[in-house]
């Protein structure tokens, strides 16, 4: 029984919540929910703007869909809900289908939640979670930083009250020159709110922590309410704006009426072919979604000493995805700024999740009068604000240091974000990092190697003083020998014994060296050979007996030795396999004669 | 000047064959050629109806092509030509377009030869050959395993004299099923032909070499005179079948007229819709087309101890391409069949290939007359030995044993080939061998290791008897850490900290296991490190740090060494990097205390 319900808490990590809850739990729980849930509001509107749907589908992203998660997850500050980069792949996605606001788009919306849902479902059922590595971390910053832009971009026309002709995937470019052309229709009064929203956010997030009386820190959350302090501009820009625009009936686009109460149940429509059409998007999406909660999720745990599963969390946003689905939502995916200002605010467990929806529901039963007159303008500041913290182009210069091909991977997916779309960018870069990972792999760093004085150990001829012998060759293959490799390893390892002067001899004036007459290959990096890579060991052997020259083995790691000796490695090997290094250079450098070279394998290549 | 004649033989290998020519060589050469140009003559008209062409159209593939290959080829051997594969998907390309043996059939062959060649010069160019590299010992032979399947399938209704409907792309099964509701329209005469040159052909195959006194072997080419004489088989079915064709007059399909005399400059369809459609295809011939030359060169060349050069052999396939392109003929490879040939006939240069192009001029200008009563069954029966002798299902059981992923791709590939078509099905079988070997590399060994006895050698504690220590965890990781990987072994790090029972200690009865304080990656098989890569192994040191366990590196090759250096790691790391793993044995197992733990680092995940 007990184990029945420990199984079953494994599934509904909800469960060990409850049975641990401590009194003392709860006041941190509501401080941070309420915290949470002030911020949430504009928040939810203004993305369901930028997603192209009515301000309730934002709002009802925050029930369903995050209560859902706030029971499965296992991480327990992440919040789930509309964000930014999901807001935009959604436009992106249903604009191709219906108009933004309409009837027909809202029903698309409904398909493309259901999908994404069961996607992260299936991914865990299926136990195919791993495909989300692939989204590499240059992928997703280069994917963020040009959706950043992009829907920065987007926000200057509510901004400027200026309305717009070009479409999302007429890209950055083309709506920029639309608006340089509109210029003069620009709305000064959206302007000023806008700028207004802008300049008061920038104040907030720089000086909000010095007005709060410096306390010493709490325990919980690393007692940062300061940092929470820091996020209120939003609701601050959002109740000034709407207080501004209805004193003064000011003429500027607001948000207007918006339908009171609680979601209602909404089915997804059947459609066929489009639910084919829109499956590729609903992958990408549910992947972004992803791979964007459980690194925020993984961030917030590790500060806690706490760790969480991704399986629990695929299962955990592909619940809260269906959920929205039905509820007349839109995809969700984790939100950075809410669940830092839930952690930073010293929410404790998912409670905090419940009091937020509860300023939500409060907000659907009696607040949605004030929507009546808050202005576009300010709700686009707010996107601006956001999106610019997700941008970071910082650590571009830090990366071309450490790793090069990360940084091109990085400029692909951003310029195809830019250039291409927002789906196309995503795949391009995941294309461009495979490629790069295999044009890598295909040039491997061979080391030629000699012994470190008297040691046993041995090390690169160009970047220690180490002693080599001119008969015997050792070279270190720095990659697994597979089919990418096989060719030019082959080539390369050739060529050392044909200019055995790049491992320069230790014996100085000895210009004309002796032949070679071992080549030691050091597997100490080699974690496969695939059948090509073995066609080549065998060639190569082949090529080598030819030429005299004895191959050799050492350092052959377990699996690849397994590897080895059902290939029948002591049929073709004219040399022997070492396990050291060591042993290798003490066999082939003492007097010549003592080591056996061994018959000429029979011809393997003949046809 | 001498200097100019050097550079100019490196692009033109001829002018160093010619400059160390030797009159000795001469008779060698005269035999091979006209061994190659006898079995040429049936197998070049064989492939043409193959393709869909005229079999004018083979020979002209076996004279500018074959000669142009000739000078440019770094290899003495290699006789390229018309080839079945080649044939198969030019047929598979082509049919799409256009019925077969009609004039627009061949106009759009003549564009597709001139893109293969294109392509292939232009990766000689842009140095990006590499790519070739991408059709791993799986995908080929799994690619030609199917394509001899469905080749030996579209011979069975020419050997049976039945006229299919079904297509090449209806795939192999709608063939067969196609050709059994057709079998009372079997011609009997056809049937015997085909049979009796299959028999024949066996028969010459298998006792040929018997015929020939047993002589000493020759020098050059090994002396196989007799494997040459083994394979004349399809030369006496063809002239046997015409002759008794001719001589009994039997109603069977024939050749029938094929025009006398030498090819005529063809000049390719200028269509830019076609041209971009046969574009992917002609991709994908250029590198089947490449790999197999390559590989036959490759072989050939090692058995003389000399080298073939990969750019040059881009550039001289290319080239013939180009040539067959405006010459009438269709796209060439390397040919295993008569490179073989030629080789056990004694060729030494490629001055055999001229003498070859010889026997298919005297062909072209006084014996075209005899294709008029070659019958169809016979040329079927001829590819049919061919291609059979191209497939090999043997290597699959060992290939099983030695790496299975590239068993798996072989099986895609093949039932790509079958099921989906010729190039899709080669698509397939890259794209999946991408996918295992990044899957494969997704899931990376990490062993434990210990000390061995008292030697500086650590070895896997699952394979070896080592010594352990119970603070002390010491993990090799077998695989670069890279965005792939990087979360497994993140997971799978953490968890040898936690469970540190997966490595056994030597020390008995000590169930109450002393907790871990360090954790040492041992570095040797890490041949680089990615950005995602590098975020992991700074999130698993602060994870660790939570729990006091220091994260330590030792065995870090050159390039990771330079990396890490670059990313600061002395700023984040909690423990030392250490030269060699038995350096952090010793520094870490002496007497507690010794060790000084560093700062735990500044966080660098807060928001």
């Amino acid at each position: 029984m007990a184990n029945g319900i420990s199984n079953l808490s494994s599934y509904l990590p909800i469960i060990d919540v409850a049975r641990s809850y401590r009194r003392e739990d709860l006041p941190h729980d509501v401080v941070a929910g309420v915290a949470v849930g002030m911020l949430t509001v504009p928040q939810a509107v203004a993305y369901a703007l930028l997603a192209g749907l009515p301000a309730e589908a934002g709002l009802y992203a925050c029930l369903a869909p995050m209560l859902i998660h706030a029971v499965l997850s296992s991480s327990r500050q992440l919040i789930v809900g509309p964000v930014a980069i999901a807001a935009l792949m959604v436009a992106s996605t249903v604009g191709e289908h219906a108009p933004a606001y309409s009837d027909a788009y809202l029903g698309i919306t409904t398909v493309l939640s259901l999908q994404v849902g069961v996607i992260l479902v299936l991914l865990r059922l299926l136990q195919v979670g791993g495909i989300v590595n692939l989204l590499s971390h240059p992928v997703i910053s280069g994917f963020v930083n040009g959706a950043a832009i992009l829907i920065i971009v987007s926000q200057l026309a509510p901004l400027t009250g200026i309305a717009t002709t070009s479409a999302l995937d007429d890209g950055a470019l083309a709506r920029v020159t639309d608006l340089a052309r509109s210029i003069v229709e620009i709305n000064p009064t959206a302007l000023g709110l806008g700028v207004g929203g802008l300049l008061l956010m920038s104040a907030v997030r720089r000086w909000g922590a010095a007005l709060l009386p410096r306390k010493p820190a709490r325990n919980g959350g690393d007692g940062q309410l300061g940092h929470a302090l820091t996020r209120a501009g939003p609701v601050l820009a959002a109740i000034l704006g709407t207080v501004v625009v209805a004193t003064f009936g000011l003429d500027v686009g607001v948000v207007g009426a918006v339908p009171a109460g609680m979601p209602e149940l909404t089915l997804p429509v059947l459609d066929a072919r489009l639910w084919w059409d829109l499956l590729p998007n609903a992958l990408l999406i549910a992947l972004v979604a992803f791979v964007e909660s459980y690194s925020i999720g993984k961030t917030l745990a590790s500060r806690q000493r706490r760790r969480i599963d991704s399986h629990q969390e695929l299962l955990a946003l592909g619940a809260a995805n269906v959920g929205a689905a039905f509820s007349g939502a839109y995809p969700v995916a984790g939100s950075f700024t809410r669940s830092s200002i839930n952690y930073a605010s010293g929410a404790r467990t998912p409670v905090s999740a419940f009091v937020c929806a509860g300023i939500i529901v409060l907000t659907l039963l009696w607040l949605t009068p004030l929507f009546e007159n808050l202005p576009h303008a300010v709700l686009a500041a707010i996107v601006m604000v956001a999106v610019f913290e997700l941008a970071d182009f910082r650590s571009l210069a830090r990366d071309w240091r450490f790793y090069r091909p990360d940084v091109l991977t990085h400029f692909a997916t951003f310029a195809g974000v830019l250039l291409v779309g927002v789906e196309a960018g995503l795949v391009i870069g995941v294309a461009i990092s495979i490629v790069l990972f295999m044009r890598g792999s295909a040039r491997p760093h061979i080391a030629v190697v000699g012994r470190l004085g008297e040691t046993p150990h041995f090390r690169n001829v160009k970047r220690y003083p180490v002693r080599t012998w001119d008969h015997l060759v050792a070279a270190r293959v720095d990659e697994s020998l597979y089919f990418a490799n096989a060719d030019t390893s082959e080539s390369r390892l050739a060529e050392l014994v044909d200019n055995p002067e790049q491992a320069p001899s230790d014996e100085e004036g000895d210009s004309e060296a002796a032949a070679v007459e071992h080549l030691l290959i050091i597997m100490s990096a080699v974690n496969f050979i695939d059948t090509t890579g073995l066609e080549m060991l065998k060639r190569l052997t082949h090529r080598l007996a030819r030429r005299n020259v004895a191959l050799h083995f050492s350092e052959i790691k377990g699996p690849v030795r397994d590897q080895l000796e059902h290939a029948a490695v002591d049929d073709w090997l004219t040399g022997r396999v070492f396990q050291t290094t060591d042993d290798a250079f003490n066999a082939l450098t003492e007097a010549k004669g003592k080591w056996v070279w061994r018959d000429l394998p029979q011809n393997t290549h003949d046809p």
